[in-house]
């Protein structure tokens, strides 16, 4: 399952430190006609991340996914095919689904004002009094539809009529974890974080351990904070990994695992974890016994929601003998997302100042130089 | 007291179920600018009601009527007139008067910055020291005033230089219920609703029972949702009457009369419930007993205020037999309302959508599409 | 100390009123795009007042002058120098200090996201690992600085790169009361009041007693509201004094003094209450016995923060026999203050309306067109 060492790069080995790397300006921070623009030029145009197949195991069962004036309803045909309809009748634009999940018992979606009904695939199924109007055609109010993608369990969506394939978008991700069976995990544990900074600032905390000596001790202890190495250093997906000290550790509180390793885990697997961002609102991290994955969601320029979610193995979280060493893993990362949430808020409010100008990358934060770049490179600016 | 039953005009019946009608664009229920132009072009342009005579009865009475930055006093003079002042003294612009309602005891408005002071014709009376300045005179300096109108008891104002005629904007209703003796009536109970939607969808809401059974299962009881026939079908004033099944009847709890019939109601008068929107803010809805109405105010594009009052004869409201049945209508009207007032609220969510484009009307709501002439015709707009 | 009483002059005696004079239009009070002028050609270009240098005795003490976007670290170095940092950290743009006053133990300021280090000059003492980056040079990256000025034992800054020499700016005080040692002075009591109003319209307030009879008895009782006269009444400085009718009297709630007078207070000036406003942001009080003063800070046109502060001499703030007479000026003041922030909201309210127009300013508001007239020179616009 391993890819070759060769194409993980280790900064200061196998390339030298990038002088000259400035951050954006403030304004992409902080303007509410940029966070427009992100919004039609990103969140409505790429592949987003929306939930797990779990989710919604049964033809019928739904969630919604919401993102600014948008709600989707992720829902599952008889045909076990997932589909992502928009939330907007056709007949006068009531958004129909109110609870954010629950099951169509009927496989039909009716719009609670004027009980225009749809089957699951979003075709109109029946508009009461409308087969009284000789020009209206039921076949051309169907719901409109987001594409869907699942991998690996996950499922993703796409706003945009003709997306970029999933297939190339993640290319370098594809087939990566395999063996490790990824379909299989469930959510052990979820909690929603809501934040006053801009979701970028989120993206590029995740991506350089520059702070963690003096933000995340005890993760600097069981990871130490110059031992990355990528393979990803382009594009919308960025990544490598980080060297596990303790000999079959994890991402817990006292740095032992938190189960039994993944299927297909062997050999130096066992001492890494992965940091992978998926542009513009994932965030994969598997460990070598469980995975991390972050839904992150624009509310604003200012503001930002996380969804972080630990996945394991059903036989795991079902064995009480287990329970602790996932509290261990889930207080873990609680306790590492708000420290690194407190500093993004401060970075919040220091990059709105008139004199912010740009900042000044280091040498660890190179990887992040990259992120600006997709953003510029998805809004067509250069700067 | 009856129009004659030709002007009336039942769907299906005397004509043919209207094709090819499109909501507006959603554009019209959430823009801030297209907001504003409605303030101007509409609520400061057109006759808009504000209250009822009885709420002031006495020279010096007063109440506020507040529409986003613009406050007035409406309040009754010496001569028994009505008048309606802005509430911005002609000194600095203090806001003058801060309780909804009340008395002038001195019979005059004195501002609490400077104590400048106006009768209630709105001339000013009063200036500390500004007779010192010898080009000042008070004669330039009365309150800025909006048109009044009285009519069946309620006050309608215009804060238009040059108003469209009330007589002309409410031709086709002047008369229609003179025997019924509307000035007599006394406001029974109040409700106040704050509603996140858009004010037009209230109109529309109110325009069409096409969404009666689902949403409405007792009133489509008590006024089968298809017997609706209308004499207004264009212009500011739309609207006509239901049928009401139950011989003698109206809409309570059960079904019963709240009270006896209003005078001058008789023959097929006392079966039907007429439904009036009075564009832009009015809702009229005289029933065989009682008259129910609503004060529509925007509160920005996506929230609206709603007032819903209840007038019945003062010897029925004082009749403690009539306690029970005055509240059967005032509950009726209530869970009506909140259920009218859900799907609106859902409405509104659904049209902010990227892909809402335009909604197709049913046969049933052909009204609704006059209310759309009526506000594009009253921004200029074409579309 | 004294000026020349021929420097003062008293309206209708050494003057005749003026006629004709308007105020600003309603938008100077409710427009965004103003207010953003506002801040960049007036708050961030003029010196503005931010404390007292007796809250930062020792080096190292600071606090935090906050205003919109803007955030400043006012601190003292070891060479007892007052410095105000912008508090944005020169690696990435995060504000580094979040407490409202504190002390930096280390002599110096550390960023918490990536331990960059400051000392209190503003120059990077310390920055991990960039030494790694051969472009890089610690001298470029010193945190920016607005300037700094002391006197009277107050601080004010100028975030301007090149402003006004301070002493231009503030020649009309310069020397004014040097017997009365301000410096010496203490803060004994501070009330913060957060108004809905545009923040001009506290100093417009601050300028004229026509409002005192009305507003203020009590006041209008200690001093004549119309025996005011000027010294100042040209540019962003203006004011003058009002006669104490009770001999040796001062402003408290019995009209008793609240304490020994100043030193150098001597002759008619045992009967003068001095009253300042210093564009855009303090207003100075000299009583004979104690100093009031307001820092103003806006918080959007329609919002505004004041921090009213009472200043005595440390050995009467200590001695105990004085505590009765200290709090009721403060209560003097305290009820003073409210009964001016009630008008002004409800002014604030009233300017927004679209007849507004202009306001007729009194005889004794000649001074408000000169607050006006400094706005606009300020702005550079004309009206």
């Amino acid at each position: 399952m391993e890819n070759q060492s060769s194409q993980y790069l280790t900064r200061g080995k196998d390339y030298e430190l990038k002088e000259q790397l400035f951050t954006l300006p403030g304004k992409y921070y902080t303007s509410e006609d940029i966070y427009k623009e992100e919004l039609d030029k990103i969140f409505y145009k790429r592949w987003i991340l929306v939930g797990r197949e779990e989710q919604i195991p049964h033809a019928g069962d739904y969630f919604l996914y919401n993102i600014e004036n948008e709600s989707l309803i992720v829902t599952r045909d008889a045909g076990n095919k997932v589909n992502a309809h928009f939330n907007v009748c056709r007949h006068r634009g009531t958004r129909m689904c109110t609870e954010s999940k629950g099951h169509f018992a009927g496989k039909s979606i009716q719009c609670p004002y004027h009980a225009w009904t749809y089957n699951l695939k979003g075709e109109l199924a029946g508009a009461p009094l409308m087969n009284e109007l000789k020009q209206f055609d039921k076949k051309n109010y169907s719901l409109h539809s987001a594409k869907v993608q699942t991998w690996e369990g996950f499922i993703f969506i796409n706003m945009d009529e003709n997306p970029t394939p999933f297939e190339k978008e993640f290319a370098p991700l594809i087939g990566k974890w395999t063996d490790r069976k990824f379909p299989e995990l469930r959510i052990a544990h979820t909690i929603e974080y809501n934040l006053k900074c801009n979701w970028k600032l989120i993206l590029q905390n995740y991506q350089e351990c520059y702070h963690c000596p003096g933000v995340h001790p005890l993760l600097a202890e069981l990871t130490p904070f110059r031992g990355a190495s990528h393979d990803c250093m382009h594009g919308g997906i960025l990544g490598g990994f980080m060297n596990i000290t303790k000999e079959g550790g994890s991402m817990t509180m006292n740095g032992e695992a938190a189960g039994p390793a993944l299927p297909g885990v062997a050999g130096n697997e066992k001492q890494r974890i992965y940091y992978y961002s998926i542009y513009p609102n994932m965030l994969l991290t598997p460990h070598p016994d469980f995975v991390l994955y972050h839904v992150i969601t624009p509310k604003g320029p200012h503001n930002v929601q996380l969804m972080c979610n630990w996945l394991f193995r059903p036989e795991v979280i079902n064995d009480p003998n287990y329970k602790e060493s996932i509290d261990s893993a889930i207080k873990f990362w609680d306790l590492t997302n708000q420290q690194d949430w407190q500093v993004c808020e401060q970075m919040q409010l220091g990059v709105g100042s008139k004199k912010f100008g740009t900042g000044h990358y280091s040498g660890m934060e190179d990887v992040l130089s990259e992120i600006d770049k997709e953003t510029l490179r998805s809004l067509g600016h250069s700067i």
